[in-house]
């Protein structure tokens, strides 16, 4: 293997040659800021997950490093995401219970599956698939999800134990253990809630109002998490909040990320098969759309497929240092791309930075409030929550309108897997359904041009010997009957029609189904003594009618252009006789 | 509900007012005939389907009735097939033991689901999803499930029991039980099979040549099943073979069809949910491409949502009457229309046939061998396999030719169901990966004339300053991302570029991803001082694009043709200028 092509698979050989001092200082810079939000953030999203606390930590720290070696994005942060979390929770709650060490266990199995998975998409190249998340889909379901998010934090903020992974479960359960309210708690969820809103709503107005710089303002926000952290874990040690029923983090391992083990049986495989499946491809989207959009900012480049590999990368070592599922969040990066990272070798300070943390700054979240981080999550989440897109897509299509509604109300009553499937499902479904019943034409001459439109919607020049037809899709097994049945209808016996043309500018392919149903027609047509004719066959499509008998068979010609063909059969309809005509 | 509206769902009031004499004794003497060749037949399909032999002929008789009433097609003979008794086996045999009452009893229930389904789906107009078949899937899974049905029957012929519903497990069985062979058995049985080909091959140009009108050599040559059934029946009777170990089909209850209750547990229909969809849409599938061939040759009209309602009747009736799935024969179909069936009736006067068969003939069947059955079944599905599929779809697409050899391999491999569920989901993932990577070209004027080709295969004017980009297919989520990455590789900065315009001639639609994407593309282009155009944009696109702000935002303008799009930004390259400067 030579060095470009080594250098394809390790895209740290490309930028590390050029590494300087200037871009060391600006990642280091980048790293401190970014390692000082990682904190609780990491903190809250295991949480999230059903995790204890140091797996969030353990999750930043090697995968980084992994992603800076073989990811292309030089600003995405892998870590800890809401959405993630959340799917992990959803995945693992059905197979052991939160806070055993099967249920630790099974969130590694399901990063490494979630890992190989991602890394066989990146050899194979098969980065497209990802494709098939429709912009109204993904949209409905970060919106579900964020809702399903915040609700599951509830409970933290009431002081009161929620199960559930659907919106229904949740109220039922939040029904069932209200009266176990501890006020203690909420006032200091609500305190931390409110406190949050407003260091991201008007803090920044504030600061940039008493003159500070805009890139400051929005760092000095960025921490107002770590503000909360320390000022409510400060208030419940002083007062001892914890003897009233306040729930703290506790004791937390100082430890580097520790060796672990995922569980690889074919009954845990089988059982976390699909759920990784979906996690890789929901954290796939959502990371490359991230890093796309910061690497579009300094014209850099994504490779997609690359970046499967490094996302893989990243999730494998995630499953063998104590962490779970991480993918590229988006708000961590664009704090990274704020903050000035230059490299990715800002994410490995930034690794450094949370295993200095892990060591030496877990005994100080001692009496850090679980409240607070479900507060840094429900404001957090609750800024992906956007019902517009209900709007801007029944304003355009119904059909994408009701693919984000079903994505919507099934992920909240059904779950996050349920409800990404059926969209996925359901917007395949109805473009085949569109595509099985396409719009077809009948087309005539606009006068004085070489140009055909609809016989309805345009005034045409026609010939009643002459009729043609513009089918408006690829011809395949799905509609292949249907322009069968359009013809037959069209063409009754003795309506004085001679010729027939299939206007073919809009037809991008032919399959083996169409090719016989074309071959039927030909039939059809010539028993009623009509001849059959193509135009505007475009350059792949006839490539492939030439293979076949077809073509030897047809009764009629093929036109280079509609014109030609109405010039050849039917001279008296063609300017300039139409234009004497008239 | 007026007259018009109730005989379209009882097309028996069409036909009924006009019934005449000479139309009642062409269906009487079809009826006649096709009797004739059902009786053996119904026996050995309901033997392939595991069930006891009446069952075939209680499938003929009240089902047939129902199909006169509500079916479309003059022609149709509805009954038990061989797919369809093949898909019966394989379905309830992993529900219980063949022979058993559990047996017959799921056989109701999967006849009864079958119907309701097909009555739905006619009753809701969604007989088009049976387009979602291809021919070549089709066509790949008849034949292999002729190869399955023809091996199921070899334990016939050789005197044993063999089980399984995969060639594998056949294979397996076969070797298992080899040394059970009975010599008598396959003495007979090969002498049947060895008769029925030559009845079939050899006997019709021999009565030809005796002088014999086609149409009488025809029906004598569809009697062979019944001379080899008298023949091998005296044979073992005289000879008392039974007592020599060849398997006889025994005691047959004298009797009409009797009236049975279908099992509509839950248990049950949860098991027979999916088997009982595959054969619907494959009964549906084989019923109208027989009555629509037959339907052609009359200038007859088939409506294929009262179709599923005619079968839908059907099966509900079969599941009533000691029956299981039927559905329109091709073989019995295509007998009863060239023996000059007119109307349903024939269809009727056949179920008397049969009630009468079934009621005298019975013990006449007694000493009948099941050997002499499987050389019928054997002979009859061998001219349904049909390899040559393959070859020609290997021709003229790489791609349907994947289809095709896959589902012949998984039919054989594990079975029918599993082979059309991959068969159909192969189609539909191969079509789908096919629009999400479309042909995209770029295009200019070919000289003298308005029309535009690809740059690449043609001669064409082009500007400098103006790139026209064909997209052949319509724009949806899938592909949304290829035009934009495809349209940011080909305007490089500083290329010269000031006018690119999207021709749409081949876009048939815009979803709502694809317009983003068009905005994201439009956005990006006015960044690096480019107009982004559209020409030839169809008028279904464009009444969805006017819905939005796309049209607002666009940099540029749209033109009614492309012709219009160059004259007006590349005047220096449109003719007469271009001939000028040649």
């Amino acid at each position: 293997m030579n060095f470009s092509s080594l250098s394809r698979y390790l895209p740290i050989l490309q930028w590390g040659r050029t590494y300087n001092r200037d871009a060391l200082s600006n990642d280091l810079i980048a790293a401190v800021i970014v390692t000082i939000m990682l904190v609780p953030q990491s903190l809250a999203y295991a949480l999230l997950a059903g995790l204890p606390p140091e797996a969030g930590i353990y999750a930043s720290i090697v995968p980084i490093m992994l992603y800076a070696v073989f990811g292309t994005s030089r600003s995405l942060a892998v870590g800890p995401v809401a959405v993630v979390s959340l799917m992990t929770a959803a995945a693992i709650g059905n197979i052991a219970e939160s806070g055993t060490m099967g249920y630790a266990t099974a969130a590694l199995s399901l990063a490494f599956l979630s890992g190989v998975m991602l890394l066989a998409l990146g050899l194979l190249k098969l980065g497209f698939i990802a494709n098939f998340l429709s912009h109204p889909v993904i949209a409905g379901f970060i919106t579900a999800s964020g809702i399903l998010i915040a609700g599951s934090q509830i409970g933290h903020i009431l002081g009161i134990n929620l199960s559930g992974h659907t919106l229904p479960h949740m109220i039922e359960s939040l029904f069932h253990n209200i009266s176990g309210l501890n006020f203690i708690t909420l006032i200091l969820g609500v305190a931390a809630t409110v406190f949050l809103f407003w260091v991201r709503k008007g803090l920044k107005p504030l600061l940039l109002s008493k003159g500070l710089k805009p890139r400051m303002a929005d760092i000095l926000t960025k921490a107002g998490p770590v503000a909360a952290v320390v000022a409510t874990t400060v208030v419940t040690w002083a007062l001892g909040l914890n003897d009233w029923g306040v729930k703290i983090v506790g004791s937390v391992p100082q430890s580097l990320p520790p060796f672990t083990m995922p569980d690889l049986s074919p009954t845990v495989i089988g059982q976390l098969f699909v759920p990784a499946l979906l996690i890789s491809i929901i954290g796939f989207v959502e990371s490359i759309s991230v890093a796309q959009t910061l690497a579009a900012k300094k014209r850099q480049r994504i490779v997609p497929d690359q970046e499967l590999i490094g996302l893989g990368a990243a999730n494998i070592g995630a499953a063998f240092t104590g962490g779970y599922p991480v993918t590229g969040g988006f708000a961590r990066s664009v704090v990274n791309f704020d903050a000035g990272a230059e490299t990715p070798a800002a994410g490995a300070f930034t690794a450094v930075g949370l295993a200095i943390a892990a060591v030496a700054l877990t005994p100080l979240l001692y009496f850090l409030p679980k409240a607070t981080l479900a507060a840094t999550i429900i404001v957090a989440v609750l800024s992906l929550v956007d019902f517009s897109i209900l709007k801007r897509s029944w304003g355009y299509s119904r059909q994408d309108f009701f693919a984000v509604a079903t994505t919507i109300a099934l992920t909240l009553l059904f779950g996050v897997e349920v409800g990404v499937s059926a969209g996925v499902g359901l917007s395949v479904i109805l473009f085949l359904l569109k595509t099985s019943r396409p719009h077809i034409a009948e087309v005539g001459l606009v006068a004085g041009t070489e140009h055909f439109r609809n016989i309805r919607r345009h005034t045409v020049i026609t010939d009643p010997s002459l009729v043609t037809i513009r089918v408006d899709e690829s011809l395949y097994f799905a509609n292949a009957r249907f322009l069968e049945d359009f013809i037959y209808d069209r063409i009754q016996p003795d309506c004085g029609v001679k010729n027939l043309v299939l206007m073919m500018s809009a037809v991008n392919a032919i399959d083996f189904s169409a090719l016989e149903s074309l071959e039927a027609i030909n039939e059809r047509l010539k028993a009623n003594n009509i001849k059959l004719h193509m135009s505007e066959v475009k350059g792949p499509v006839m490539d492939k009618l030439q293979t076949s008998h077809f073509l030897h068979e047809l009764t009629g010609e093929i036109f280079l252009s509609q014109f030609d063909a109405m010039e050849k059969l039917a001279p008296k309809s063609t300017p300039p006789a139409a234009e004497a005509a008239e």
